[in-house]
């Protein structure tokens, strides 16, 4: 089952390629510049775009909506159930990133109200992200997590199931699961959290994928174990981290479909009913 | 013509340095990090000032305005016109880049509203976007051409006599023209179109190139020859992406007006009346 | 007096490591991701968040507030003083950088609001925003200083005075004083300035300072000394600047409180009463 998957993951970033599609993010200032950055060097075509005026005409032609939580404020929250509106009416897939869900109400609320509105094809998030979504307790330090990824399995899996949607945990092991089964994925390298909008990126990389596959849990696992393996690439050597944040655009740019054959770390199971 | 029209585009890059003039941007989140950078580095001043309540000040001390509509929104547009009012009154040159126009309505409509109501003394484009912005069907890709620059001549001199402006359309060869002459520029490299806002930062250099000449043909023909050369410097020994953002940024310090006299791929011709 | 001032930046700059501090930033869009990544390089935890619906719970859990006037607006001052009143409830030291006051009255009238309202614990900033701050005739080019620290000296020991604040000039030659001594620090590196948002930097790194030392004279100056070195160790082999950028944040993770000790060049004085 995970020899068929990652042959599916490397059939994946090359159909990103071939395809190039256009991924409309609504995220944070942060990130937008590596955000778009990294889309440009896998293949992608990224475009940014807020104002409630023409989130709907974006979206409407992008192959995937990426919705972002970081530096939120009212009149971007207005613009992404705009975009999340014309993106289910275009049968454009969604993927929603709730950063720093559990630090403060306003993302926490938002980040319910957008999954219980227009429930993503995937949630990426981290563990502390995760739990606070769920309403299981999780406190957020900023944006970063204060849980290990395993103590929001649970918490995954119950989301997953109430909203039909894919959830992918990231953290040192990512953990993804659709309701029905789970994926563990041990790629990537620890350098990518000494970088800021690693998480952000991976969520961009997932919409790219999404645009390309329709089953969003084959989508998540594949474009997390890309985005892994493209950190693990520019880890060569172990630079320091403004060298490091260069070589992982250059390494999006640099990997192959024979380096995901070659490099994932994935495992798969049935989830128990 | 041609020879003449380099030795002069080498004296303004000394001019811009020596002047060091202060660059305004109201532009959009994405490139607004690498569009200071790429100032800085070639010897320009950049500023980033945006709120209505100090754009009109502020345009007023810069020695260029540049207008740029990418992550465009109702009180960026607002900033845009008193910006540019406050500059006309100031006698400070205007750069429009209308990112995205063909995309939304938004800045279809914006981009011609201020074409309109504020013609620059250069507009800088991809081809879709001048297609757009004349009315002649273009559409864009979100913020990327689907049509080669060959194509979007005829609506470059129309829009050029209409509004008595330089239109600068960029792309694997950039054509310029004030709609009594034309420039094909053959300088840069393909790496450009791989790294987000270089079209942005070729109007922002614009933007210093107009502060030191009033002619703003010849301002636009040498700004893009200089970044064009500067592309062509930092893809040497091709590197990927991420290593040609940083480089680009190390051109644009390093060139020189020996590089322009040298390297420059410009020629010119007359348009038949 | 000075030994023991550069031991205990030493120090600092491994509790700074140890505690990994929270750093709430209300800052300009041009910067956010390297001031972001600055922090994390150096061992500290960034956040960003300007919404008047989060910023008081954001400072309440921070370690520091960093107020950055740059790309100012209104709705972003409002933040500021939400953010600021509810760091002063929960003891959160502040730092305000006065991005471009003198350049128009927006910023010169917010950060003069500012100071006042909710005296920071550090006020950096260049020569020219000191004078305007104080109101001593300084004018700002844009974002760029006009005029020499040494200038600014005595505006700064007023204002530090008038509002029990520590003063952080920053320069070719820093300058500190709480208003009973100064301390003058000659690290750091021109390439320093070509670079955009380094000031921007120096400050959220001392609000990383001020986090873990309460004495903001001891914070102010153990910060601009680690961040000089920074940059000195940047700079090795005169790099351009965009080489230069990416070297930074490499320096800000190689940094050790050795070459604190090793390369500070630092003076006290007290000031005459």
């Amino acid at each position: 089952m995970s020899a068929h998957l990652i042959n599916r993951a490397a059939d994946l970033m090359a159909a990103v390629r071939s395809a190039r599609p256009l991924v409309h993010n609504i995220t944070n200032y942060v990130v937008m510049n590596p955000t778009a950055n990294a889309l440009l060097a896998l293949g992608a075509s990224p475009v940014m775009a807020h104002a409630e005026e023409e989130v709907a005409e974006m979206a409407a032609i992008a192959g995937a909506l990426v919705l972002n939580l970081g530096t939120l404020s009212p009149p971007w929250i207005s613009a992404m159930f705009k975009a999340a509106e014309s993106a289910r009416q275009h049968r454009v897939p969604i993927v929603l990133d709730p950063v720093g869900a559990g630090a403060t109400r306003l993302r926490t609320e938002t980040a319910r109200k957008l999954l219980a509105g227009f429930p993503p094809e995937i949630l990426r998030a981290n563990a502390s992200e995760v739990l606070a979504v769920a309403g299981d307790g999780g406190q957020t330090r900023g944006v970063d997590s204060r849980h290990p990824v395993a103590l929001a399995r649970d918490a995954a899996v119950k989301l997953a199931g109430e909203f039909h949607t894919t959830v992918a945990v990231t953290g040192p092991e990512d953990f993804v699961t659709d309701g029905a089964k789970v994926a563990r994925i041990r790629n990537g390298h620890p350098l990518m959290s000494r970088v800021t909008g690693t998480g952000c990126t991976a969520s961009a990389i997932a919409g790219a994928f999404c645009a390309v596959e329709k089953d969003a849990f084959v989508a998540a696992v594949a474009s997390l174990v890309a985005f892994g393996i493209a950190g693990e690439m520019a880890a060569r050597d172990n630079p320091r981290p403004g060298t490091f944040q260069v070589r992982l655009l250059d390494a999006l740019d640099e990997i192959q479909p024979d380096h995901v054959r070659a490099g994932a770390r994935v495992e798969i199971a049935a989830l128990p009913r």
